[in-house]
């Protein structure tokens, strides 16, 4: 955005509601269903024969974001992709989002800006609708929750229950890429600390990076998937990393599982990264996290449809449950799964 | 809850899945409309034939509430009562909430099962069902934001435009009765600090205490209007105190208003407390705001039908914009309405 002269230049002239206007005047609603949007006490929303889904994410800075390294822009977009993800997860399509912000002093009007370009940004991307929220201070720095809504036939409806022994267990994308990103943007932020001033080397390293900092959501995977008709059995987005997920539609679904190593898919940006700074790239693929791809399972019939879908992986298939949980590595050892996102409250 | 052996004791042994399992194990399930709720990746929610209602609220520690003197019990009544509210405001009848919650180190497991049996509490009270959220670590104290789902048949909807000249303003219950509350809470709360061990002296104003610690939603009057059949044609619930919502109303209808001091619902314990502390009514009752009553206008020839409910005060009408947005004191002055709302920013 260009300011004017006309333009308010900070938040106190513009007071709560001035704010609130100013920032979202950019907003556009795309979707016939969403009758009403921002500006009322609720938004209202039309979803004729198709169930609703509704989720709400909540971030924090410290600990789902560092402002240091995370332009407001790009966190803004993320919000978006994380809210719309867990829809997509459902095998649902995202149609509106709801966006709560609070936000400290420190910050300016330009800054907010940079916030709402992103969270319309990623709207448009997706085609979903910005149609609430809530505008509040905050003493201690910046809060966003999101709330995305969807839409999803009922008989295509995949939760993290309803797999069977033999389904095959499909991965998109590849895995531990926001996690090494996350790595690299932690390592160059301590350089900088002990020598302000200086330059982060990044590159080389833009895929991990925008991996990180501006993920996108798999609703191609999900239009792809109703589009040659196969309905997942279960389904969960990679959030937590893949063993904590898969876990999750394993101990749902009362089985077991196993996956092998030298299936999961790893770019070779993240491949890179690990080598050049030692760091196991396997922690990375199994509890990285933060990835947004989908984790689900099918049918063995259904895998031919898939095959020409090249985000798509099969990663291994699903097992009775007295087999526990295994990752079979390269070099054919079987390790069992584990998950330390289970654990996620100890560390943070 | 009380503990026996069994039961963990603390956080870090339950790890952050054991810990949303453990706080959410008591959720029952109570609208057919809630398909699947807290579990997946998004509550899944049916609504055939009607409209969606979705609102989302942030409520963040030190700006929306004070923990030396907010029981965690009554916070989370609180948080869903204000989700509600907002949906009720809609002239829809509240059904799922979703509620985030970022917590810090400092909070206790005990403590936890208050805020969540608050929840809980007031998910029975409104019969809706607490269908989803997230739970996140924070750095810095305790965040909640509160998305609240309802439905609403689409020609009963009642937004904040769509008023006309002459029709009469209502406003239920009482106002000013948060904002004494939590004056008197102020109070008391620099009188421990300045001696610490001293007994806060809270006799006598129960009722306005509670109207600040643990408010209801209006689900009554809305199952009233509805069960005799008046559509208010606009409305909104008090949280930012009277003056600013009235104001919302008129911009957003286009118009002014005349309201009369003298018909203002004042509690007899908001007014015991202005004289004892020799705080301003007028300020109370008209910028208080967090009381969560309903203000909202209807044709005159409706109204015979809301004398009997007591619980709904006729305050004003609607005007001409030429007129501008007034109230008449009680002697006989004319105050043009204000809304130190509006700039709810700058005092934050």
């Amino acid at each position: 955005m260009t300011a004017n002269q006309d333009e308010p230049k900070n938040i106190k002239d513009l007071g709560k509601f001035g704010l609130i206007r100013h920032l979202t005047k950019q907003v556009k609603i795309r979707n016939e269903q969403t009758v009403s949007g921002i500006g009322d006490d609720a938004a209202v929303i039309d979803s004729p024969g198709n169930q609703l889904l509704v989720t709400t994410d909540l971030l924090l800075e410290g600990i789902h974001f560092d402002l240091m390294y995370t332009p407001l822009k790009h966190l803004g977009y993320k919000a978006v992709v994380i809210g719309i993800s867990d829809v997509l997860a459902m095998n649902g399509f995202p149609t509106q989002v709801l966006i709560s912000v609070g936000i400290s002093q420190k910050f300016s009007l330009e800054q907010l800006e940079d916030l709402y370009e992103g969270i319309n940004l990623a709207c448009e991307k997706y085609q979903v609708d910005f149609a609430g929220g809530d505008t509040a201070s905050s003493l201690t720095g910046l809060t966003i929750n999101v709330t995305a809504v969807g839409t999803v036939v009922s008989e295509k409806k995949a939760g993290r229950e309803g797999a069977s022994v033999n389904e095959i267990i499909c991965v998109t994308g590849d895995l531990g890429g926001a996690y090494m990103g996350l790595q690299l943007l932690e390592r160059e932020k301590e350089v900088f600390k002990s020598a302000p001033g200086s330059q982060p080397d990044l590159s080389g390293y833009e895929y991990i990076l925008e991996r990180q900092l501006k993920p996108e959501a798999r609703k191609d995977v999900i239009r792809y998937l109703n589009k040659v008709d196969v309905v997942p059995t279960s389904m969960i987005d990679v959030s937590d990393g893949l063993a904590s997920d898969l876990l999750h539609l394993c101990h749902r679904s009362g089985l077991g599982c196993k996956i092998f190593q030298e299936k999961i898919p790893i770019h070779k940006n993240t491949e890179k990264m690990a080598g050049t700074f030692d760091i196991d790239l396997l922690t990375a693929a199994l509890n990285g996290g933060r990835d947004y791809e989908l984790l689900f399972t099918i049918p063995a019939n259904d895998f031919d449809k898939l095959k020409e879908q090249e985000e798509i992986n099969p990663i291994g298939h699903m097992t009775s449950p007295e087999f526990g949980c295994y990752m079979i590595t390269t070099s054919d050892h079987e390790i069992e799964l584990r998950s330390p996102g289970w654990d996620g409250f100890k560390k943070e």
